[in-house]
């Protein structure tokens, strides 16, 4: 949501140009202020973010993405498993990268896992190899066994015409170097017997890009935190599409909502969203609504689009507001960091944040916007603040000391 | 920069009473806020601000005086030599403290260094004596060998009209012990070595204090250091007088460019640091240009003189800005602690802060002073943010996450 002010659009943010009349109204009789959703100035990763704004330090808790894709579709992790976020990938002959997505294949991608799966490791004893496909060219590389590490570097080198990486052990454990053995072995063996798979022949007889090969990154562990529903007493649910943020609600103890017709997109149907959280404050304390179409249009750096999406989260914020309790239900707005039109990544600014209902000191600022909550009432807090200052209006923190 | 207000000056600042078109421009385009160098109340050193300024957190990575002392004068430190700031002092037959600085002794320094390096140590065994004339009447001490300790205590009492110390150990290490050992025979014999050297009986002729003694302080090892370059890949250089200051933008990586006719002192040529800023842009990505003269006013509680040098700040900053790129110029403006005229030594108060440059939300302040940023719109941060804040800026931060 939040962004730089644009010279195009009369120097302003996405969000100061759009019409928020309920993003104002709320803000005005709320607490405005700005959040690091990690610190000042450093861009963070959505799961890292999402970490911080459910309360969990991500400088103490965060253990690589691998383990948080792993959860979010599902797979169970021993706290020694170490997994992998993977892509199906095309190399030639010569391992150089071609396409880092296959062709962004979507058919026969199980068939391929599943010749994957069981591989029996030559290089490394007692470790078992699974590969979960999930969506599209996308997939899980599951390193099951004692004595591995998460400190390994990635096998896909993030850009084209350049060979296939070899991991590297990022500590001087043996368990890296064991763990790093490991996935380089995978790696050169999933282009064996991937190359000559019937799927695979089939796609080269279509003049379409082999899936030949798997490319993982991001080395992670199963994080270990008490959910929130044991630090708080609080029932918590979440409304996501988004794998990765599904899978960090999952592991923070909420239950994942499904949504008909919530896409992930700029066409996520949000009045179907707001109605879901309307229904779930009927039976959970705290509900995350996640909306990722602000993010997705600041990585296309479309301005008017994600003006567009803020507008439909304000009317979608409307029809929340309009069916809640105003005597008993707080909202807080914010972003999980920003994704500015001129930089088409995340960038390390502050977001901007609103906090209203019952008990909150009215900032008497007018539009919802970075400019103005910058002056406002909150000042500027951390991210891993946010989600015990709801906690503290819901009356659910506990006393630290006597 | 930041001070206090005064009454006998409308109970305003150095910073508010003073002229400065060219920092009120830049405010009330940039953000605008408070910046503990190091903690809230805590009044930091030079040395220890400059860590934090640069992204270092002080209290992971500071490693005492001595360490960087020595990086300033190009000594070079193996990870256990420990180095200890000096002043060539003047005491009587009872070791008792006449004059701190030897009556600010000027010439025959380099004489009575000679003279105690390389002295054997008795009660320390495989320790060498290192000892280097600086500036005036200071000097750096280096001990070298393994098994030596920081954690020691100073000789120089900071006072007159008290004997000098003897070192203790500041922990139950032998390191430690031996250390203190070995500073305390060093200082006793640098007093039997210097009392009878020519170059003092001299100054007893000549009726000046003779630099009979040395008096070392600060404890330090080289501090362990990621460099700027390497965490962001940026090429970084520093405009600077100050020794100490020199030396920590060296071990941070950054390069020194020397000015003609900047002398650290109310002098200084504001004017060629500016020039000199401007050209060093051409070939770095990040420049800091320090100016001490507003903190030498500080020291002398001389609020004029402060104003004054404000005064020159802004004109300098003013030349700065007409030869810089507005598409891609970032500037902050800050100081690295208070040396408020009132108190005449370093305080814990927060200090004002600006960042302007072509992405940055205005702050809509009119004045750059101590009053109206703290109504800004960047809050308070802290003295390692403002690194990081800047690097994001300049799209050169690694995201956290994915």
């Amino acid at each position: 949501m939040g962004d730089r002010p644009q010279r195009d659009y009369g120097n302003r943010t996405p969000l100061e140009a759009a019409y928020t009349p309920h993003l104002d109204r709320l803000v005005k009789g709320g607490w405005a202020g700005l959040m690091d959703p990690v610190d000042p100035g450093i861009p963070p990763g959505s799961d890292v973010a999402h970490f911080s704004i459910f309360g969990y330090d991500p400088y103490k808790y965060y253990t690589g993405r691998g383990g948080l894709e792993a959860a979010g579709v599902g797979i169970k992790l021993a706290p020694e498993d170490v997994a992998f976020r993977c892509n199906f990938s095309t190399t030639d002959n010569n391992l150089v990268v071609v396409d880092r997505r296959a062709g962004r294949i979507r058919n026969g991608t199980q068939e391929l896992a599943k010749a994957l799966t069981g591989m029996q490791l030559k290089t490394v004893q007692d470790v078992t190899v699974e590969f979960v496909q999930t969506i599209e060219h996308r997939g899980v590389l599951v390193l099951r066994g004692s004595g591995l590490s998460r400190h390994v570097s990635d096998v896909d080198p993030h850009q084209l015409n350049v060979r296939v990486l070899q991991s590297k052990p990022l500590d001087n454990s043996s368990e890296a170097r064991r763990t790093a053995d490991a996935v380089n072995e995978f790696t050169s063996r999933s282009n064996e017997v991937l190359k000559d798979h019937p799927v695979n022949l089939e796609r080269i007889r279509q003049g379409e890009k082999p899936a030949n090969i798997i490319l993982s990154r991001g080395a992670g562990t199963f994080p270990q935190l008490t959910p929130l529903s044991t630090l708080y007493g609080v029932r918590t649910g979440c409304i996501a599409v988004v794998a990765l943020v599904r899978g960090i609600c999952k592991i923070a103890g909420m239950e994942v909502i499904d949504v008909k017709g919530a896409t992930g997109g700029l066409d996520t149907d949000f009045m179907a969203k707001a109605d879901a959280a309307t229904r779930a404050l009927e039976s959970y304390d705290y509900v995350l609504l996640h909306v990722k179409a602000t993010d997705v249009a600041g990585h296309d750096g479309n301005f008017e689009a994600k003006q567009h999406a803020i507008e439909s989260i304000d009317k979608m914020i409307g029809k929340l507001i309009d069916a809640a309790d105003p005597s008993r239900t707080y909202i807080a707005v914010t972003a999980d960091h920003t994704t500015a039109v001129s930089v088409k990544d995340h960038s390390g600014d502050p977001v901007p944040l609103l906090i209203a209902g019952p008990d909150v000191i009215p900032s008497e600022v007018t539009k919802f916007c970075e400019k103005t909550v910058s002056h406002g009432n909150l000042g500027r807090i951390r991210g891993f603040n946010l989600t015990p200052i709801l906690m503290n209006y819901l009356g659910k923190t506990s006393k630290f000391g006597y």
